[in-house]
């Protein structure tokens, strides 16, 4: 293999990613087949495999990259800006999480390493929670942690409405029964 | 074929169904061909498809079997029992599910056939908030539509979490949470 410079590969990875993504969200993770793959991508699958050791990894680090766009805007802008992104994720990529849904819980070692990805983010969101918390912006009377599981919650069930193509409700009237739900003002303990 | 009486017609239905269902839940949707419900249900396929016409109209049936139980457990049990029961629902047969949602949204003709079905619970869904609203027991002023939908994504994220044998939050928890976003004492206008 020529060597190839370090900006060089990472405008690669970056087109395998990207490449990728589309493919699973056209064909399905099943339907991506190798050739199909390639296609997408613009590279032959010696070069795809090259970066990322299976399809499996792609499908590992498109999800680590969704989690930590997500983790980001939820520290940096809050609520509004994850569930306004929420609403805007391709329905055709979101059915391709669903579709490994089986697999990752029937499949521990796939889980472990798609959870050990995703646990980088975990502490930074637990410590966006406990800041929202002390600032009054989230009530104080419950756990962190089941704060986070309460919101993950709803934000799953969008990206499962969404994915299905039912009727959303508005992300304001999401904004306002979640505030209701886990807002400053129902639990002050102060 | 003999002619065989009313109540046989029904147990034979019944019987169908249930084994569909384990054969779903066990093989997946796709995974579940024809020789494997024979086997899980215990007919030939002539019977079965006497029965239902298609492997889609057995999936319809038992979706639309779900929608009625859910309906049925909140119109005279309340959201406890609903959330109760989402929570204790077979990981893999909410597997199905997820794996059909990208067939949902692209086949116009699946999803009339399912929406046809399951539109027999809305007006019924719908009186209950309205009822829930007159008492105090949900807010009132938000559109009964809005508060319907939001409990849809509760329940719809409590499905997926429990799907993919994450974490889930505590019943009571989702309850307190819940009725922060929806309950009565938020939005009286009274």
């Amino acid at each position: 293999m020529p060597k190839i410079s370090e900006e060089r590969k990472a405008e690669r990875r970056e087109q395998i990613l990207a490449g990728a993504r589309s493919c699973f969200a056209e064909y399905g993770y099943e339907g991506a087949t190798v050739a199909r793959l390639e296609q997408a991508i613009g590279l032959s699958r010696g070069a795809i495999f090259n970066y990322f050791a299976s399809k499996e990894e792609l499908f590992v680090e498109l999800a680590v990259e969704d989690a930590q766009r997500i983790s980001h805007l939820w520290v940096n802008q809050g609520l509004p800006a994850v569930v306004g992104e929420v609403l805007e994720l391709d329905p055709a990529w979101l059915a391709v999480y669903l579709e490994l849904v089986r697999r990752v819980r029937t499949d521990p070692d796939f889980k472990r390493r798609i959870d050990e990805r995703q646990a980088e983010v975990v502490p930074v969101n637990r410590a966006r929670i406990e800041e929202a918390q002390r600032t009054g912006e989230f009530r104080d009377d419950v756990d962190p942690r089941d704060i986070g599981r309460f919101v993950n919650l709803v934000l799953n069930g969008l990206a499962l409405v969404r994915a299905s193509g039912d009727e959303l409700p508005s992300a304001d009237l999401v904004l306002r029964l979640l505030d209701g739900a886990v807002g400053g003002r129902n639990g002050r303990s102060a």
